[in-house]
This record gives C-alpha cells, sequence and structure tokens, in this order.
C-alpha cells in the first residue's frame, strides 16, 4: 500500500508480545497529515530501520531505553525527506535521519535531526546502515572494546546481519584472522564469497563446538557478541587469554519467556572470566560513543569512497509489511540490515 | 616447632583436594639443608603468604598457573634473607621477596627476587601485603579496571581480608563512598571503625540484598569482586549503568565440588552487561601489570609514609601450621593478610 499525501499511517504497539511478536500486537491507525507550527518541519518516512534492539522496548521491563507505551507508535530511526517546513534551518526537499518511527509523516523541532549531505545521498538507506548507527555500533565495539590487532581472532555472530556484516570486513581490514557464525549455508557462502570473511560456520550444524575449535586453531581473541545463547557457550571455552567480548546485543535471549533451567552456568563463566582475565563489555553505541560520531563518519566514508566494503540489504516495501518482516528478522530470517522501503517514490 | 638450621622441612601436596582441603592433602618431609652452587644464594623463609588463589592449583585443571605436582612443595611467595651467598650481587643478611613457597630454605640463582631498602626493612612482611602482590592487587585493579571517581560508589567484597582491606581505602583517598562485605559483625565493625569504610554489611545477615539496597542508595558504580557465589547475586541488580567489575578472585567457588544446580543465572549476567553497559574484567596481577609494579610501590610507599593505611596482617606462627592455617583462610576464618611467621628469631 502505497503513502497517500493527505493521510497518516502508524503502526502502534497494540499489546506486549509474549515470545516472538505476532501480527496482533501491532495496529495501524490513519489519520489526517500532522500541520507544521511555527518552528516545526514535517518530515515524510523514506526509509525505515527495523533492529533487533526494539524487541526489549516492547516489554515492560527496565532497559537501556523507556518501553514503549500501549498506543504509542514504534519508535525507529527514519530517513525522510522535509515536506513542508517552518524551520530556518530547513528547506523542503531536505534530507535527514530522523527519529519518525512506523508512520508515514513526523513533526520534528529540529532537535535530533541529522542532515545528509554529499556522497551518502546517492544512497540515503546508508545512513540508517553502513555510515549510520548500525555501522557506527560495528566500529566502536569492535575497534574500541574489541581492539583488535593483526594475526589475531576474532569471531563475529550474526555474520551476515547488518552489524556482523560490518564488524567482520573492519575486521579483515585491521588484518585479523576472521571467522562469521551466521545461520544456514547460503549465509555462509555469502560471508565468506563476498563479505570477505575467512570462514563462516553454519550454527545450524551439528558441531557447533566442534567447527569453531577446527576453525579457530588458535583460539579467539575477540568474540564480537550479538546473539547469546548456545552460541555463546560454543565460544567460551575457545577464548583466549586476554580476550575481549564487547557485547553489542543477545538477539537469541530477546523472545524467551521462562527462565533458563539449569544447571547454573554463571560460575563457569565468572571463572572462565577470572582465569583467562576476559574483558567482557556491554554498550549501546550512542549513550557510550555518540561524542565519537564525527571520527567514525569520516573514516567509514573514507573506506566507503575506497569500496571497501560490501554491505547487505534486505529491503521490503510498505509500511504494512513491517511488523511481519520484524517478525521474521528475530527468528533470523534477514539477510543484511533490514529496511522497510515507506516512500516507493523516492531513492 | 622452630626452625632448625641443618634441616629443611619442605610441605608437599600428598594428595588433590576435593573441596575444602584437609591435613592428609599435606605431607611435611625433611631433608638436610641444600648447599648453593656457584651463582646461587641460599635463602632462609622468613615470612610465608598464604592467598586464597593456590586453592585453584592444588586442583589439576587448566588455570591461569599450572597445577602443582603431587610431592611437589606448596608454592608460595615469601619474605626471605640471605644465608649463604654464592652469587655477585647478593650477601648473607640481604633481604629479599622470593618464591620458596612451604619451606625453610631454597636456593636461587638470583631471577624473580626482589630487594628489600629503604623503610619497608622496617617492617619486612609488608614486601608480601601493602606493597606488595596484595597491595598491588588492590591498586590496579580498582583503579585501572574500576576506575572509580569521587562520589561514585564502591562496593568491596571481603572487606577485612587482605585485598579488600586496601582497595576500600583507596577507595576512600580517592574519595568514593565505599560499602564493605564482610562475614561478622566483629569484621564489619572493623572495617567501619579501623578501616574507615562508610558502611559495612554481614554476609551472614538474613538479609544481604536488602541491607545493600539501603546503604547503596544510588547504586553500585564499581564492585571489586573477589568472592562470587551469592554476593555477587546481590549485587547484580545494583550494578549502575556504565559499572565495572574487576574480578580478582572467586573465593566462594575455588572448593566447590558439584556443578551448579539451576536455574542458569548465565543470561540474566548477559543481559545486565549489554542493558547496564558493564565492564568486567578478571586479572591476574603479575601477568597483567607486572611491568607497571614501579609505579605502585612509588605511590603506595608515599602513602605509607603518610600513614594513611591500617593493614591488618593475620599472622600465624611456625611452618607446620600453614596447612589448617590456609584452610581457615579457605573458609573465611582469617581477619587481614595471612602470613605465617616460619623463622621465629627474624622481625
Amino acid at each position: 500500500m502505497p503513502q497517500d499525501k493527505h493521510i497518516n499511517r502508524r503502526i502502534v504497539l497494540a499489546s506486549r508480545p509474549h515470545g516472538a511478536p505476532c501480527s496482533t500486537n501491532f495496529r495501524m491507525e490513519t489519520e489526517h497529515r500532522p500541520v507544521p507550527s511555527a518552528g516545526q518541519v514535517l518530515l515524510r518516512t523514506v526509509w525505515l530501520s527495523l533492529d533487533p534492539y526494539m524487541r526489549g522496548r516492547m516489554n515492560d521491563a527496565p532497559s537501556y531505553v523507556a518501553p514503549l507505551q500501549i498506543n504509542e507508535v514504534i519508535s525507529a530511526g527514519t530517513v525522510a525527506v522535509v515536506e513542508q517546513s517552518c524551520h530556518d534551518d530547513y528547506q523542503p526537499g531536505d534530507w535527514v535521519v530522523s527519529q519518525n518511527g512506523w508512520q508515514d509523516f513526523a513533526l520534528s523541532d529540529g532537535k535530533g535531526l541529522f542532515r545528509l549531505s554529499g556522497p551518502v545521498l546517492n544512497h540515503p538507506s546508508w545512513a540508517l546502515g553502513l555510515l549510520g548507527m548500525t555501522g557506527f555500533t560495528a566500529y566502536m565495539g569492535l575497534l574500541d572494546i574489541g581492539n583488535p590487532q593483526p594475526g589475531e581472532t576474532v569471531v563475529v555472530a550474526a555474520a551476515t546481519g547488518a552489524v556482523g556484516s560490518i564488524v567482520g570486513q573492519i575486521a579483515k581490514l585491521k588484518g585479523c584472522y576472521v571467522v562469521g557464525i551466521a545461520g544456514g549455508s547460503e549465509k555462509c557462502r555469502y560471508a565468506e564469497d563476498v563479505l570477505g570473511f575467512d570462514r563462516c560456520i553454519d550454527h545450524h550444524s551439528t558441531d557447533l563446538a566442534g567447527s569453531l575449535k577446527r576453525y579457530c586453531h588458535d583460539g579467539i581473541d575477540v568474540y564480537f557478541e550479538s546473539v547469546g545463547g548456545k552460541v555463546f557457550d560454543a565460544i567460551l571455552p575457545l577464548m583466549n587469554t586476554q580476550g575481549r567480548i564487547p557485547v553489542c546485543g543477545l538477539i537469541a535471549h530477546y523472545n524467551r519467556t521462562d527462565a533458563a533451567s539449569g544447571p547454573d552456568q554463571l560460575p563457569q563463566f565468572q571463572s572462565a572470566i577470572l582465569r583467562k582475565r576476559l574483558r567482557v563489555q556491554g554498550f549501546i553505541i550512542n549513550q557510550d560513543y555518540g561524542h565519537r560520531f564525527d571520527e567514525f563518519f569520516k573514516q567509514m566514508s573514507q573506506w566507503v569512497a575506497e569500496n571497501r566494503f560490501t554491505f547487505p540489504e534486505d529491503i521490503t516495501d510498505g509500511l504494512d509489511n513491517a511488523p511481519e518482516t520484524f517478525t521474521g528478522m528475530l527468528a533470523g530470517k534477514n539477510f543484511g540490515k533490514v529496511l522497510i522501503k515507506v516512500a516507493g517514490d523516492h531513492p
């Protein structure tokens, strides 16, 4: 269903998911397109970013961002075009990164908008991915916490996911031996043949621990964690002394509803942290590294200009497909950065 | 039993402990005092340091130091006097820190010896404690990993233990609000009244979590971990965003023989690391920070000269009491740094 110039479609949280989200957790509403007041711009959503961390916001539990309220528009990063402006700094036709959420139109007073200019205008969706929050997450988590050295072994979970695909490529640029983990042979082939991972292991395979051990013959120095669960269990015994584990997500946990049954693996993890002198550190990109965005953007723009990166995008047309696409992403059905193309008439 | 000039008593590992060590795991042997060859010194043990990490070396399991072998002398840091010298750099009567282990005499080629000079000669046992490995552990773990800022809340496990007592006092010097955890009301009173902790909580009390919450009204920014187990379980929910957890030991785990039963608390810990953006880092003082000993020694010597520190020592006379004292320490019976005075005729 295409955008209508006069109508704002908004997808709200109808009820909180229990486990995997389903269609009844979401509700599409329509209203008249809002009208900007003095000092405001009206933004039209072109691209919508779907990210696993959003699942956490749908629970009514304390997390690193406040929970969504019932009947609230699902929040999300967006690339948008200024449709009308009553703000001195913006003109109709300007492109920005904004937080419109799952809707066609949104008003903004300009706070938090990031104006797009230069080469990224040739590929505006990259402002949400390679050159946006996704790339920034990969860059800071790997380089600042992971601190990979040439020749070290870096293992990347969700290797063909949005963040993982970039982590692996940065690690290769830094001279590391890079092993990915992905779901299915097609993704693994892509990670090796297109993204340049040295190896990629299918976590559906019967012997994940054995494959990891075989491919990580010198152990693991950096494990970029975005998954948790059984992948982590297989990684831990292979971590090297003074290994680093940046934790940017735990997608295997997000839909869990039951307390994990025993045995209790916490003491084993604590013991590994001590014996192997591991550094395990969680981070939330904007809160921890917001002040370093320019540094990232400059370096990544240069790498992009030099054609150093392949960035898979998994694009679905139409705002109304956002709920199903989101649920599929949590189940690992995506291939690369998950985007909804909301405005069909724009690049 | 006092030292005999002509006999070397040595306590060896007779069998590996299963759970808490008992007397049958140790055996005292005697032999003639060894004779130094050219390039060697003969060292007489004066002070013997007992440290919880030694328990790990008694297991036949990979850890951060190689396991002790059956019939091997139990290893330990010692303060010793040069008894005879065939080494150009040492004279009889020189004091050194050495690794004699649980025995009266040992030979050394000079490698790894640290010569004592200056004010520490007034209190040689401090070379194993306040001004030695113990103080170095407290200093680097707290300052380099914990990075405490004025006004932050620092919680210290084993507050009247060797390391914990120093951690708390450094944290106070840095302007922090410092809460200790110790076993029993006497230790808690000592931590507050003598060591200067703002508060100290008895972990035998029925409501550890409640007391912690009451005293850490602004949450916990740094938790100095040397215990694990139920203390850690009570700490985790109170950790603040961007909190730091230096892990220097896990004494509650050392004597465990059974796998921990469920529920599995690992996912909850991982989730806390992510949501709260925690940094959890294990360290082994000499391996990770050996190159920074001088920096520590200089600063701590200055603080000691200024009388900034109280350092409780828990001294037992006689090498033959080492096994029982060691076992007692693992059960929390000690009060401060555990030392065996091996040579009764020396300071």
